[in-house]
């Protein structure tokens, strides 16, 4: 792999490359609480136009487990417009010699701008470009899926058959895009749930399957897991919006819903969750609950991706292409 | 020890192991101008709710000198309430894998509830929270003051029968609680000088002289260490408090003050000074003041806290208990 | 060396040996493409009281390179008065046992008050000041002129005999500055080229000739180096400011001008340009623009300039004059 910008171009293979490379990061964690020298003398920048401190020392984090050098750069609130700096800024860490470039940005497209550009030899991984993908959200959601359903025998296996149901703001969430191509490419069999207008242009040309009753889906999908989107409360002034108590009845995850879940059906959400709006605290706090799996799953698949990009080891997949 | 959140409850036994530690770690940065590979592996995470690069950059610098590696997360004027932000950023740095955590935070009481609230494993640190506490700053006092007064035979000391006046805001003043508490466990007898308005509810309980007079408190204690609180100019505008020529004239340490002290008094600040309003210059710049010692035992005391905290070392108090 | 503050005394000898020291840099980084060992244990401060993001990480990358450890300082919006606050700080800097302090500052002459303040012990290299000098960005200019003009043969070269034309907002320039100095010590010839409003008080005294016309400028001095300066657009409101459109038109290097210039001729910009106003982009694109080889000589220039002034070793000329 060279960079990862995406899951839509993402093949199966190399998903289950990445998600088994982080068993391996994870258990090699869990052995010896050290750092890898796997990256030594290389270094990654965490290149921010957007604020996200949990993601970036996810990142951080990682990439200091493989004995990275780590350089922040929040370009927040720069002056400069979006396409000046980008190019500027990506010429600055060209010449810093920069290995890996970690980038959030609030426009659709712009990992993939930056990795096309030609301004820059590193390897680019999307951390969250406007409402297009966050692909290594849908990495970690996929790696906690797997271990919650298989366990010690996780790897090499796919998620043929899982059905798994996302609910919320689809129209706005880069997290249930990344999460509907990676899960499409693993097998699992994808719903979507949400009001009318909060569904995107085009989702009927997706492969998933549509609703607007979060009832309905959990009695026709019986689902091995649930995906609860984080809705963002300022957007609920919008029009457009159903206002909080009409969004909590019908689309929150409460606690008569999570009661009728099978047995084996586990409940995820991105974080930081709304109590009380769109999960209930009943079902934020139950064993089927991985919220906190999937942040700690965060760093274990941040250090395989940058193991993957950065290390000179390339994917099964190209090995044998090439 | 597992945390440090306060002094309140740090036994006498402790406090000397600490302030030992801090006696090796100078040494060995004295002798040897070299990293230490005691903690090389963990990670620290710098969790600063409050501004303060002073404190912020004193105990990054005492981590790397130990080979922690590094983390600073700032979280100064995130939108999210103060309850939900703390447990969610709890849950990443115990994601994250965190080792040790400082953190900094305006309301009292933070850093005890971070310790105990379940949310992570890692060792807490508490580097000031609201009006509480601020220990590592009691603990760099109390190693300045035995280094005045003992000189190369500190170690082992404590501060029996030593006077100590501590003057100013003390309704605001975490550090002038964790002083006291200190003092006391440490053996030395500590007096209040502030106008009334300026003491906090229930210092009548608390195990100490109070007056409203600084000329009264010198000439009656004598004291062998003289504190000067820093004045918050701002607050300067409330009905409660004295106005800046008022309070220079009474409870300022001015130099006819200075004079007066006995031939051993030191005269303690923990910066940055307001000149010419708690303090003079000539106070401030004399050979008693210990204003730069503070700041550079600061480090020392700080990597003692973080060694005993996250290296798998026991102070003897516990060990003897187990 | 002890301190990098400016150009103006830097010698023709020190200067040599920091390009040189710089070549090996870049060497070594393009052999091993690995950190060198030279300044771990040692602590490098960014001290940074304005904003500017490529500097601070093109210091930051050389030291890390380098193996020390780094701590960024961001002092930008901090209320305290700036005397204050530089004294505090340095305070700070030298308790925590900074071994280099790289200053950025609004105020011209910040970087030596800090170095012969006394307050600190610590190396301080200049990252600029007001509009005083930016003497890094002085050398990596030389060094990309050296490497151009002498290719493979550059070690131990000057630049004696070389024409060098710098275009633009002079008076405000820092750059400029550091330039002419640095070129004067390695025998190059330089011109100015300004309208009178924006050429500095006591310009004449410079060793420089003077044109307020480009195209004169390039006429009569055939120049090997052409260098145009970024122009502050927030300053074009002002009376004594030409506006865009005057500026373009008589100081900016378009693509007529590019084409009259001599066949080994260079164009430099220290970045990031105004495409359209002081360069056209046939101009910024062309084979002959060095932007990007400054952007990336700038790490090794660092690194050498850190390597000299942190690792105890002294400069050839220090040392014959000992």
């Amino acid at each position: 792999m060279r960079h990862l910008l995406d899951t839509r171009t993402l093949s199966r293979d190399d998903a289950i490359l990445i998600l088994d490379t982080a068993e391996d990061m994870a258990a090699t964690q869990q052995r010896e609480m050290k750092k890898l020298p796997t990256l030594r003398g290389k270094s990654v920048v965490n290149l921010f136009f957007e604020d996200s401190t949990r993601t970036r020392i996810s990142f951080e984090a990682a990439a200091k487990r493989l004995s990275a050098d780590v350089i922040n750069f929040s370009a927040k609130g720069s002056s400069v417009s979006k396409g000046e700096s980008l190019k500027d800024t990506a010429q600055t860490l060209q010449a810093i010699g920069a290995d890996g470039v970690i980038i959030r940005h609030p426009a659709s497209g712009a990992a993939s701008r930056l990795a096309s550009s030609g301004w820059i030899d590193a390897g680019v991984l999307n951390a969250g470009d406007g409402t297009h993908e966050h692909p290594t959200q849908a990495l970690l959601d996929a790696f906690t899926m797997r271990r919650r359903l298989h366990g010690d025998a996780s790897r090499g296996q796919s998620l043929d058959g899982v059905s798994v149901v996302i609910v919320g703001d689809i129209a706005h969430s880069r997290v249930a895009r990344s999460n509907l191509w990676l899960l499409n490419a693993l097998g699992a069999k994808v719903s979507l749930v949400a009001p009318e207008t909060l569904l995107p242009f085009g989702v009927r040309e997706w492969p998933v399957t549509l609703y607007h009753s979060l009832d309905d889906a959990l009695a026709t999908e019986r689902p091995d897991v649930v995906m609860m989107l984080r809705i963002q409360t300022e957007r609920m002034h919008a029009a457009f919006f159903p206002n909080e108590r009409e969004y909590a009845r019908n689309w929150g995850l409460d606690d008569a819903r999570l009661a009728r879940l099978t047995e084996r059906a586990i409940v995820m959400h991105p974080g930081p969750m709304n109590r009380g709006l769109e999960i209930s605290s009943g079902a934020a706090d139950s064993p089927r609950s991985t919220v906190l799996e999937q942040v700690a799953n965060g760093v274990s698949v941040r250090m395989a991706c940058l193991f993957l990009l950065l290390s000179g080891e390339r994917p099964q997949s190209e090995r044998t292409e090439g």
